[in-house]
């Protein structure tokens, strides 16, 4: 099944999308071992989503894209991070993109500004659509994370673009991604807080240099390496959206993308860890018999306590994205995503971690994909928000601490 | 505000009944404490609701009732309880009887059974819509708890009616309620499975006494006493929906009235719980100070995981009641009644005992709602499903079994 | 079995003390019931206390007490409390006047202060050996809890002895006690901290009035009613240990009988609640049958965890207890101290949360001791430290930071 | 420092042990992460442990071992395994043999039967004192784990000796060690239960084969292969202890080899990763900031609590340990081995997550020893018995059961 980028996503389609995700996903988990063994990028994976049109996704439809909402863009990641958890999550780091500037609306921005705006989307769903191009962040750096309001890489303003200086941590994809997202502060800040800005960077720029460290535990296909800038002249025009300064402004008031981004892709994880360990026990007799360990009930209630939380989980994370729909940046959204982005973060290695147990020896051998389950789940509480950072936000959030001002917040 | 009983239940008006039971439970609230200390029924509070026009709430529009659907019966009781978990949990048997009848679709059954089933629902609508008379529920028995398979209840036929004889624990709202419905096996069961049927008793039959023993720590004001059932006639008209045998097979293919019923009372309870705790934090100082204990991070921290716990238990509740809705009595939607079932009931005592940690010495003083909570928060897993049957039947389901084989089930 | 007072404690006669007060505790626990109904002081067992000459347990033997080690303490409070909580609290209230005086060395102290010490731990022994007399302590107050740094209640020199002014919460045992360790700050403190002393309070007192307000949940016959304090004086010879100031440097450098005295209480708690438990089990059958539930996997499974709990939990308080002979006073027998105290206070209502659950609804009669357990057992972790003072003590600890500074503690 | 393996094992001495091995842990840390990266015998480790006469640390003084006490034992290898944790792992394996052996009263025993049991002692201890040989186990089976009762390799009798014929899985050290514990049963069994007995095997027997399938997440240094044995003869003299049908009898009345044996290193593995923590914690700064995050309430309380938990479980470890050498194989004992190994083998993996989750990013880059602790932590619960299995053993015991019923174990 092929969906053409056309279509509306109506219900009955977005059954048909989940239905192709399941699919490629199936394919991925035939790849996903290799590609974590030897940490390279998932390419074959990256052909699949590209030919089935999903690189637009999230792009408007009047644009050329799917124009999927963030519930059924959460759902398709839930279906394709099963399968490969780090192609999910880099395709992930591509629709933060496409999805920001989705939702950025430049009707009624007139002047240089909206034209400037509108040329920058309509270059970027362009080369979306039309070449195939994925984008990926650079936004992490040393001592940092990704706390906006204290990057050290700076941009100023030049003839004709900018020139960026800095050092990026962690930009996952890094060499086979088309476009980089750059997030720089201005060296001379007007204000108080400082300037962020993004700007598109590609890798033949000379001022550009990956540095190859990337050796990690888990979500190892998605190749995090570092980038080095040094004195990077970018065009006026790859200034993201045309416009600086959107940066702090836009993460405090709608931080789905950056944060919620990642609760579909470790919803599939835990949803794939827990089919494996069902499947596992089916299968799985009582040491030196012929009758099948499901028939003890305490593997039947510890298997049941785990269903409640994979349940629990799944609710909250499609509710945190039907409210990106309903009421996107609305304080009760913005609370949801961080509590649904804390709960699938840290339930996905404990699942991981039990379910690992109850499929015993076995569970740990690399020949299974358990245990690379269990490396790959530890690593979503680590990703900005952490899961900490999260339940600082939800617990301020409930106790009436107004979360628009940025110093309220992790940022 | 009030609505009357013949309104469309649209969004729009599901906003106000919440509305109008956010204000009963307000007023609950001023009167639960002396309610639990007396252990009585809350009669005033009984009176609210009948004046509301709530006692239908489940009834049909068509036969003068609001015809809600699940997930608006579980918002209201969510409303309900915050004020007066005891009252939402004895007005839930009542709305047991409701809403099984209501959820009984005799159209099509022709013959003596469609009438007398007929006549036994209209009798009952009648007697709730125009009568304000309110039905409870009396099933479980000593060393079998409400397990219908075990029952030693029995009836027999005779001329014009029928003969119980049985002792039943738990009978909430005894002394109050108008309408006993009474689980009860035949003495002659004609095939493999004992012959469920059930009777509508009332008080002043001559064989049935009142055995005052109701002395608990929680949910004091639902007044559980035992019922003693001699020798008790019961004419025809009084067998429930007219028909003998109608009972484990309904209660294994939608359990969602008996167990489910439960979800919002508790899912109120547990709001009820968060919010005491938040508005005494927001008031309590850091010990010799006149800062806020909300300034300290470690209890953001905490207060932000009860939160997303919170979030995640509505979200679920929410989820299992909508499928009811939805697509009552698969597979799935009984498993997330069961799911929810457990963690709701789990979770409400969980967060007791951490909010009065929280709130520190005062949290256990009979002047403030918190100890009540405590109290009444550890009564939810005991009540049938038990927070264990409900994970054994979760597990069940996970790993595939068939759970509409009785044996496969607690029942 | 009845001990003399003067019998060396060796390993025997340990066994023969806690055989004694397992005895005793069989007894408590026959009143328990009615004496947390009342909420009145369990006269009896202290009668039985008084008796057995446990009044003396923490004083040395050349003074004619047992001159008990902590740990020897330790399973003391944890026999008497698996009978009776409440009594075990208060007894320790008295302990922990008597254990501080038998720790506060005066040998080597000269002079007229040397005499005053010895004066009044001399005057304070024999009115506890001789006079069968029990020490209580008024140290919490409202805004403060028990940090004595903030302390409100004041307190003068003036002739022949002190004036005090003040108001304390949570004295428990008042009414009952014949003496009351008062924390005082003087009015003009000469240092940077508040100089804290302590005064032997009597009620017969014109300056002292009890208020009655005492009404909570749990450990209820501890009776800790109010203290109204007004001009009150008390003479040279009942400023405790003859000494001002002594106070936070003390409390800070050896907590362990302020925190620590709670740790056998609450295990004998958790020992008891546990008890209980598998008692009820072994009973119980499975519903509708004749088997007994203990023969289900996940009911042994879960006992299993809850014993598992357990142990640790002991083996932890024991080995505090233990370390506080060994080596009184040191930053890893202080750290040892809170983390049991964490430890035991949250594993009590957690286990006795999961034991009704496990019992099912009879676990909340009163006619059975267990919703007594539950209730009691939320009660530990508020009293001082607090559960989160305890484990922002031990982070600090394990973290480095220097807590005899008494900036990085709670006091 | 080295010991010299006849000092006698006093207080004074045991603490110059642990010194020795904290010491010999340094050592292993610096190899760790080659060893689990290339999955090979830490090779260093071994000539260090041999070096240091450690190999014969439970083996009598008389013999000319350490006579080291099992909780010396269990402190040993919990240094031991800070640096090297597949290193401890497979040390105890060699353990298991020498403490078993040593353990082996043949005093009394004459005959030709008590002159075999001594002549294969003596030989045992010659090999490992004087010979600098190690013992490795080989006991799990497929399908069958480490279930004695169940095994089916199997072993007949003939001239001069035995032949034993089957397939061994996770035999650690395997291509390592110089002898080989082989477990079987015979083939015609005379009484009711499997005779198991116990065979020395080495690798240059023609029927031996190491069958190389070792690639696992964890424990990766064990090197635990696969045993293929196919008509192996063994001699007369290397039937284990000179005797058939020792087996299951042993295992049931005295598990703390094979299942006490572990708790020291997982203790080891739990300690190591929280120091790592501490320490990563005490140089990490607030992002974007000059200050400690440790100064961060949160940190300290989440900190706080694993420092109870971890106080706990040592506690405990050492407890169970200490018991084995007061009372040996009695019921308690037993349970405690059960209890402590469920609870450290749970905690390691909980610590490990949490302690990546604190950390942050870093916490994954295998550049840093946490993500390998990680990884290593899971295996503990599936080693023999699970942790599953040793709360079922646990809630048996604690319900009453009669463990030394085999019926009732999990062998």
């Amino acid at each position: 099944m092929e969906l053409t980028t056309n279509e509306k996503l109506t219900v009955e389609s977005e059954k048909d999308l989940i239905a192709l995700c399941k699919e490629l996903s199936q394919k991925f988990a035939t790849r996903a071992a290799e590609y974590d063994r030897k940490a390279t990028w998932p390419v074959k994976d990256y052909e699949d989503i590209k030919s089935a049109g999903l690189l637009g996704i999230m792009i408007p439809k009047d644009k050329g894209g799917m124009g999927a909402s963030f519930l059924t863009y959460t759902k398709v990641q839930e279906q394709l991070s099963q399968g490969g958890a780090s192609t999910g999550l880099t395709f992930n780091m591509h629709n933060i993109t496409a999805g920001i500037l989705a939702e950025s609306k430049t009707e009624g921005i007139g002047g240089t500004r909206g034209k400037a705006m509108n040329d920058f989307r309509n270059w970027a769903f362009s080369e979306i659509i039309d070449g195939r191009k994925m984008f990926a962040s650079a936004n992490s750096e040393p001592g940092i994370g990704a706390h906006f309001s204290a990057l050290k890489t700076t941009y100023q303003k030049v003839d004709g673009g900018f020139i960026i200086n800095g050092y990026k941590l962690f930009v996952s994809m890094i060499g086979y991604a088309d476009y980089y997202v750059v997030a720089a502060r201005r060296e001379q800040p007007s204000g108080d807080l400082p300037e962020i800005s993004f700007f598109i960077v590609e890798l033949d720029n000379p001022g550009v240099e990956i540095e190859e460290i990337w050796d990690t535990m888990g979500m190892r296909a998605t190749v995090s390496n570092n980038m080095k800038i040094k004195d990077c002249f970018v065009p006026d025009n790859r200034l993201f959206l045309g416009t600086e300064g959107l940066g702090i402004f836009k993460l405090t008031r709608e931080p789905h993308w950056v944060i919620g981004g990642y609760i579909g892709t470790y919803l599939g994880l835990c949803q794939a860890t827990f089919d494996y360990m069902v499947g596992h026990l089916q299968k799985k007799k009582i040491p030196g018999s012929d009758q099948s360990v499901i028939t003890r009930d305490w593997v039947q209630h510890d298997v049941g306590k785990l269903s409640c939380e994979l349940a629990a989980t799944r609710a909250l994370v499609y509710r945190a994205a039907a409210m990106v729909d309903e009421d996107r940046g609305s304080p009760q959204t913005n609370a949801a995503i961080h509590q649904s982005k804390y709960m699938v973060s840290e339930f996905a290695p404990k699942l991981a971690s039990h379910a690992i147990r109850l499929c015993g020896g076995s569970g740990i051998a690399k020949s299974l994909p358990l245990e690379r389950y269990y490396r790959d789940a530890r690593c979503g509480g680590l990703m900005p928000a952490t899961s900490d950072e999260c339940l600082l936000y939800a617990g301020k959030s409930a106790l009436g601490f107004d979360l628009t001002k940025i110093e309220e917040t992790y940022w």
